[in-house]
């Protein structure tokens, strides 16, 4: 069934961990390439990993060789699951020698000419890898994990109302941090209200996706967004507590019905890894929580709930975002499923057919 | 040394043991009765409390016997851990019977003629208490756990630059919920993004504590609080991340000098559970943490960090306290000798005295 | 393709949630009849359950109207997650009316003539109902969610060396105590060192599920059993550190292979919920973990490591079973496929076709 | 007041941490050196170390510059909290130079001329320190953390029955593991069935500590130890569950009475750290708990409950000990406050008085 040869970058880290499970079964994809450092390599992929996921490693991914991060893979693309500091370079070299790179990391997020993409909110932004003719392959990247769940709760609102300002208050999972991240003495019954860089990415990343694509790239959309970012005792999901001020006239039940509305751009594509619905409301006050709505559309549904008149601004409202599947593994396979239907992903099994 | 008998109603509760910790050794105040329902009344204290505390019972206290909720009790004043459905009652009946009653319950808070009172913010308004002469005792309130550490962060801002609005997102310790109180469950690993009621009292008693008194009563200050409210699996300390418009021109740097230089009006006073600092600004962006910070100043100092430009609103910050001690019995201590050193505690030791 | 009617006794508490769950989708049993107190009598079941799971309850099953607990329900057989105060008087009412009654309740486990079943370790015990001819219906009983793990691991260990002595201490999952349950103030950050009832159970129950049937009911295994039993904050999987003196001579190694060379002696009947394995044995020495492989085979295998000698009896292990699936709803379901096997659940539906 | 002056190597560390704040205050010991790694040494103690407690730096310490690990310190006498890998050499070498090591580390602990000390259970085996003869100074050592809590416990039970077997399964703390120590995403909501080399102290280093002083060394007791070892979500508070079998004959009563009547060998010396009990004996079935009972005595005291028969062994029981006061930190003071007061600790001012 699988047509395309999907590699993975970083494939022993907790990132490359969630790809391996979110492919798990992928009607389209298949992964041919498992990359990891030099310590990891040429071990069977199962003796390599020290595995966190909660389900089994596939038998035939355990069984399969770690090869080293060097541009030669025996695949169509590569998802990258590397820590920033060596993504820059590797996906850079991966993209020069003809590699679509479908990244989860930082590097190249804010980019003016790499798309930063969540299907369901700017698809168009693939235009963008047409303005990187330098590389032989390309680079397209997927937010952080934050920043996905505000994005695509504020999509409606920007597309109906508009938005002026946006206060978020984050309550985030300890998988965000990856392995082994957050010490236990740390996290265990406590809160760290500080995540280096958290809300600099949620003040930024989300006016790149709600831009507009010129011919002269992206035209960032102009809403001041005041982040605070903590870190709680949640294995899973992402909580962020928002409040915003629109330029229509809205009140919180307008706001619901832009989100019961809210209708996929991308619908057609028949995606496998997009839910049946990107938004899901919740009415509960009680709702959404984290350890028990966070697998909702399989981690790829955004949950919404207590939806209010706000005192200071307009509306308030709570997201939940699965980080790890939503907000990096699932997102960025999505992306690639994305840019297959867009006619962007070549299989060499369809080159060797013609 | 104790001069003043001090009787606990709802000596049981998860407040009332509070109150048995917090009076422990206390210089003052003596525990000579210990109120609860009649399932408790007749059995030593020891026997009829589920103990949740980690600090042991003192031991003459354990031994003391449970005497029923009824107003002729062998004390000089009571304080309050009743729940708020039979606080109404009971607490104006034992006013009504001369007893100064210093509540920790809701019930009065928001009544006119009953002073909601921190005395670090706003001592003058147990002037309230003249308004109660239809009482042969009175009542006198402490604000909600969370609500105090909110306050005791705008107090030196709503005196220097005035406040305008306010939008503060909570992280609310378990503790705050009671004994048994939220179900593990529910808390473990997870957050439940609503606490009944929570976020109209943040909305609320900030404006009667920084209220001024008139001779018609409280004149509540005029904010805009927004507050959303989550229950974290904590165990003690409130932690709230604050966004503050003011309405003079202030940075951040004048804000954290703001809390650096606030003074408590009642220093001279030298009330024994008065921490030597209701403030303290921490400059590790890490800082203040529930487990880590909950205990300074006994409990009683309440902890803020992170003051940096709010991007929407002018500055923002993270406030710690804890909820049991600042946030529940030793507020209402602290208000007891309050009123002591402002002559409106009398002890019948006193007066045989005289 | 569902030929069975299925209802369930006490729907809406943590057990029957969990039954729903393992229902979903069952290839022989349809929900019919969801039964529950008089307070959720005549609701929808999605209105009527506080559902504390983090799948999301099948529609059909949330529109359903909850019908009360008496013996007219429209199904061929009940499952009945009730609780023991209640289960007395209610399965032996829908047994004498007529019903199968597959039981997770302790009220008739140690019962003379119920069965007391594991389909891989007792399947014959089914003969018990015979006994039972009182009844129109009858009732079967799955063990106690700790014992089931236990015993499970002892099953090949007694066939093959014979058992003498068991020690075990368990790690008990907050989940085992249903909904709300241990309170979070209890059980965050902490171990409470009993469990009421639990070590007797593992010292009697397991004996009745590895005894022989007879013409007189079942002779009980004769093994000495120690049980310890701790409450740890874990969701979902009870770990059980055991050490065995057997009457054969073994070592470690003997009782390693025993257990991966198990079979489970229904395997022929290809029941839906038998797991491809009933144990799975690790060999990293941190595995089994809760969190990490509660999980293996759907929840009904149960997982076992760190084999080794004893210095004091002859070999020690580590137990992990999944305390309410394999230890409650998964266990009930799995007995009553293996009596449809054994011809002793009809369904109206055949009866009808006949 | 303070007379003798001490040192603590690794003064950053998890441990190092714990001498700083159990001796603070201390009426006989000065902390005069605080030595850490190269990365630290030349900062001041406030700014180099990560701080992981819930109490304040004392504040003179905060501002003490950290030196390097050199045997050149100015102190009578060094505390060693470094790990095992550095401890090795660099506690021969202090020794070897003079001073006197209290250590927390285990590279000594078995050395056949090394003192395992608990002062109310072996202060006797001081007397192998006339064995390092050949160094200047001298090595005492205090066992690892959760052997304190299960010899404690077995003392008495070895003094009056004569101790055959003991089974014993732990559930430790995270503190236990240092910091960072355990990742929170192995932490959180489980269990890990595994410490690596613990089971093989408790099974025997209590042999050594329950031996007997001879002109030939210690000849360890003779008892049968098994001990399974589990990390669980608990910050402080080693819980063990323990079965004994006793040379005498005795129930558990007798058990019980023998830990009532323990009375500690060095009551006389009045030890500023000897808690009042060494054993607190709990009735409440649901007693002790880590998170309620971990500060009994101010750490230093032992908690033990849940005293009844065993159907395998003789007696069972659950055993608490704080396992970095009683089991690191503070169980190295009261170990230097002994040899004080059996004169093998010198004070340099002692000798300038002289």
């Amino acid at each position: 069934m699988a047509r395309y040869r999907a590699g993975i970058l970083g494939a022993t880290g907790a990132v490359g961990q969630k790809f391996v499970e979110v492919l798990n079964g992928h009607p389209w994809f298949e992964i041919t390439a498992l990359a990891a450092s030099e310590r990891s390599a040429g071990r069977p992929y199962g003796e390599a990993v020290n595995w966190i996921g909660s389900t089994a490693i596939p038998e035939e991914i355990s069984r399969m060789e770690v090869v080293p991060v060097t541009p030669d893979l025996d695949c169509d693309f590569v998802f990258s699951g590397l820590t920033a500091n060596v993504a820059t370079s590797m996906e850079l070299a991966f993209a020069q020698a003809g590699y679509p790179v479908i990244s989860n990391a930082r590097s190249f997020r804010m980019h003016a000419d790499v798309p930063l993409l969540i299907p369901e909110v700017n698809p168009d932004h693939t235009g963008l890898i047409d303005r990187q003719s330098e590389l032989e392959g390309y680079i397209v990247t997927n937010p952080n994990c934050s920043t996905v769940g505000l994005t695509c709760a504020l999509k409606p609102l920007h597309d109906l109302f508009g938005l002026e300002a946006v206060q978020v208050t984050t309550l985030q999972a300890l998988s965000g941090a990856g392995y082994p991240g957050v010490a236990s003495l740390d996290a265990l019954g406590n809160v760290v209200p500080y995540i280096g860089g958290e809300e600099d990415k949620l003040r930024t990343e989300p006016l790149k996706l709600l831009g507009t694509l010129t011919q002269d790239g992206i035209t960032p959309a102009d809403i001041k967004i005041s982040a605070q970012c903590n870190r709680v005792p949640v294995l899973e999901g992402h909580l962020e507590c928002v409040s915003v001020k629109l330029k229509a006239q809205a009140v919180a039940d307008d706001v619901r019905r832009a989100f019961e509305l809210f209708e996929s751009p991308v619908r057609h594509y028949h995606l496998p890894t997009e839910p049946p619905s990107l938004l899901q409301v919740f009415t509960d006050e009680y709702f959404p929580q984290p350890r028990r709505h966070v697998e909702l559309g399989g981690g790829m549904t955004v949950g919404i709930g207590r939806i209010r008149p706000c005192e200071v601004l307009d509306v308030k409202f709570v997201v939940l975002v699965h980080n790890t599947v939503r907000g990096a593994a699932g997102g960025a396979v999505l992306n690639a499923e994305l840019l297959v239907r867009q006619g962007r992903l070549a299989s060499r099994l369809q080159e060797q057919t013609v």
